[in-house]
């Protein structure tokens, strides 16, 4: 058996040197490479996923697997070697419902329909847009006819990022979370309104990069295994423990925008980081849930960063780097500007008491579009209908709208829910933290991190795939995916800035 | 035959897509990557080579190339088709030779060994670079062995960078140009030397970049199918048509280095735009011949970029740019100082003159090495005696001496006598260029340069990997490989500038 899994392993390693390869080119398409590389690069990518898939759908790996579950469950169920032969075989099954030809299809279509959602998000042109789009619902609701029958035509996109997850689970949570986080922004809005003036002035963008790096290296992002470069969208990307890389965008008169970004992608990349080296190379050595994997970088965004402890360590630092904008403001002031709360129109820039109003909007539009209850050609009017009826606000035009985000020219839908879902793990997680570390505000204040993140490490990170969401979260904090910590939390926060 | 040459190409194309992706992981590797990827890195693209080498060595991919031949008998044997199959067929000869674990052990020292490269020449520790260039040199005595039986044992390295050429041809050129070389150095030694000094000042690195990517645009590097970044060693890598890219490294108080390695990095990459993109992804869409290559890349960089006429339109405009540096310079001691010649420690940084000689001495070490009568361990001592003897200077250390280079801790030994033969093709290809174009002088002397970009597509990029290089100069210039036109060159320039 030990042979066996030896050559499980081998087929492992070549499949996610592979996978790790088609990141890169991912990474390289979103950084780096010219225009005139799009079509070609499809083909590499398309190539090199069809290959790791061939990989992680041959008949030998299947074979391996069957061979392995005896053993498995003499096991303890809890070993890397049982989690992996487990983890495996659920990968395979899902993998070997798809043909090969669907991997590549995507692949391409992906390349293609970056470079379309690029130029009509810059043209404000959702037509130029429309046909790719059209194209990557169609494929999906193929995609997903292989798993029939299901519960909801939406559950198998759904299990591409966060599995173990159902539609109706997911619904049922935010079914609860709605009414409570509309409640919440209703109380705050009653108030008046907080001044956040101090973010929107010229900030020198090399200071600004380098204060936001400065920041997470303090965390504990190390970048002699990252770094982090320009990108549109920012993103992390791994290519095995020693290389994961964040990416972020700065935007000149606003100090906000990168500054959080750059932490939030810190938060994903310490999580990648800090995976199990054991587990390299394998089914395990790559996170699965990117409910998990959100709650890692919202909890380094907002639960440390945009906490009142925080800034009063790195406060004084960002007034001596900024003087000329930040001398004038007190900390209460630049406080209460970063956690200003207004319904606005671009998720990546929304507070944390409207975030999840925006990606509920994204849920129903990916289940309508799947469910064939509403066009691509209509989906700049649903857009906007949503927004004003969630958020009472209206995008000028769908550059600000429809086409603010890059999941869907690359095909991923599915994967906006765990950004809310990652918003109440981190509340928990939190929750947790603070029984676990009773001083954990005042290592804070003190610019201190270690704790934190070794806490995260050993609760979260080293595990790598070996658990789904809903079974780490039950096992860290005592009780699965639960709305309640982070409504405590937004509703403690918000109280003490806006005196509701 | 139609079938089966579609199934060639799907092959091919699948092949050349992992190739390109290889090359990419390289680029990343030498431009972006942290240290702490360097492991990964290895077996990432350990795998990729492994899997295009396993397509190009394929027993179906050889059924196919004998199958094809009865029908490439019969096509016109200068079409793309017949050569196609005539350049496959002698590839897949050179790579069935070799088992596909030889190619992985290559990949894995490269990454080991670029990294111990990059070590041991920022400490100057040739020591810490030993044992993997051992390990490099076995290796490659090993792979020649797959060869056997051969005329030299170094004829399977030279294979790999300029096939059909053999050592004892290298051999016979380069014994015909060593003494007439010699013999023009001592010349322009007995006169005067020139002074360069202007070119020794702080140059804003900055500006030294934009000067060059502007120059370089304007020979009709397409920036929108490339981009330049920096690296140790300026290269160039294609990863398609659509996607050529340059880097360089910039001296802060050196004008001369990145300006003209700029200009020699997009004769390259110049090149392999320009290929026909009908032999897009087969074995004839990417340059072969490493001497046809270089032949590019120094037409551009000296024949072009260190003559009176191109400095005649550029240097008003260089003026302009640094005119602290170089408003009181006037053209002639601008041009005198860009074509100092003057023995000295750095290959890439030595003039037209004694270039060549830093090749003689490089390609005799490797053949020593491989032919086993020179170790690793007494490597740095026979480049210093050797130094002595040609060149008349001898290293102050091993960074500035024998590990100046990139190539070895590649693996690439058989490499360097391409970059003497470029050479002087680019002097056959500049005496037919003359008379083609008889006002040649006065288009560079206005800046433009289309007609000669137009003129070398149509003679050499366009035909990509359907000749040798031997057979192609023969096609242009009407004789083969032939150190006179070089030499008439050198010696008309070096006498206008030195006057012996």
């Amino acid at each position: 058996m030990e042979e066996k899994l030896a050559r499980l392993k081998t087929i492992l390693a070549e499949a996610h040197d592979l996978l790790h390869v088609a990141e890169l080119l991912e990474w390289d398409q979103q950084t780096y490479m010219p225009v005139g590389g799009a079509e070609d690069r499809g083909y590499h990518i398309g190539t090199v996923k069809r290959l790791a898939h061939e990989r992680l759908s041959s008949d030998g790996l299947g074979r391996l697997v069957e061979e392995l579950k005896p053993y498995a469950a003499q096991l303890d169920p809890d070993s890397n070697e049982a989690r992996l032969i487990r983890v495996t075989e659920r990968e395979y099954t899902k993998r070997t419902r798809v043909p090969p030809e669907m991997v590549a299809e995507l692949a391409q279509l992906q390349a293609l329909g970056h470079r379309a959602w690029t130029e009509a998000r810059a043209e404000d042109n959702f037509p130029k847009f429309r046909p790719l789009l059209e194209k990557i619902v169609d494929q999906r609701r193929r995609y997903a006819e292989y798993f029939a029958p299901y519960d909801h035509v939406y559950d198998p996109l759904l299990f591409e990022y966060e599995p173990g997850m159902k539609t109706a689970d997911v619904k049922q949570i935010f079914t609860a979370l709605r009414p409570k986080q509309v409640e919440l922004i209703q109380a705050i809005m009653s108030r008046p309104q907080v001044d956040d003036s101090v973010l929107h002035q010229p900030y020198e963008e090399q200071k600004q990069w380098d204060f936001g790096l400065r920041v997470v290296q303090k965390f504990g992002y190390d970048m002699r295994r990252g770094r982090q470069d320009k990108a549109p969208h920012p993103f992390t990307s791994s290519y095995g423990l020693g290389d994961v890389r964040i990416t972020t965008r700065i935007m000149p008169n606003y100090l906000a925008s990168a500054l959080f970004s750059t932490m939030h992608e810190s938060g994903h990349a310490m999580y990648e980081q800090g995976i199990d080296p054991a587990m390299a190379r394998t089914t395990l050595g790559e996170t699965k849930s990117l409910t998990l994997h959100e709650s890692q970088s919202r909890l380094w965004e907002n639960l440390v960063g945009r906490s009142r402890p925080f800034w009063q360590h790195f406060y004084p630092q960002l007034q001596a780097t900024f003087p000329g904008q930040l001398g004038g403001a007190d900390l209460e002031t630049f406080y209460r500007a970063i956690n200003k709360v207004e319904p606005s129109l671009i998720r990546t820039e929304s507070d944390e008491a409207t975030y999840n109003l925006h990606i509920m909007l994204r849920l129903e539009l990916e289940i309508a579009l799947m469910e064939g209850n509403l066009a691509v050609k209509d989906l700049p009017e649903a857009w906007n209908t949503r927004m004003q009826e969630y958020l009472g606000v209206i995008p000028p035009n769908d550059a600000l709208g429809v086409l603010q985000d890059v999941h869907w020219s690359h095909g991923n839908i599915g994967y906006f829910s765990t950004y809310a879902l990652g918003n109440l793990v981190a509340g928990q997680l939190w929750e947790r933290l603070r029984t676990d570390l009773p001083d954990l505000d005042e290592q804070i204040r003190r610019g201190e991190f270690s704790a934190l993140l070794g806490w995260l490490r050993e609760k979260i990170h080293r595990h790598g795939a070996k658990f789904d969401a809903q079974e780490l979260v039950q096992r860290v904090t005592g009780s699965k995916i639960d709305p309640a910590p982070y409504l405590r939390y937004l509703t403690q926060k918000y109280r003490g800035i806006y005196g509701f």
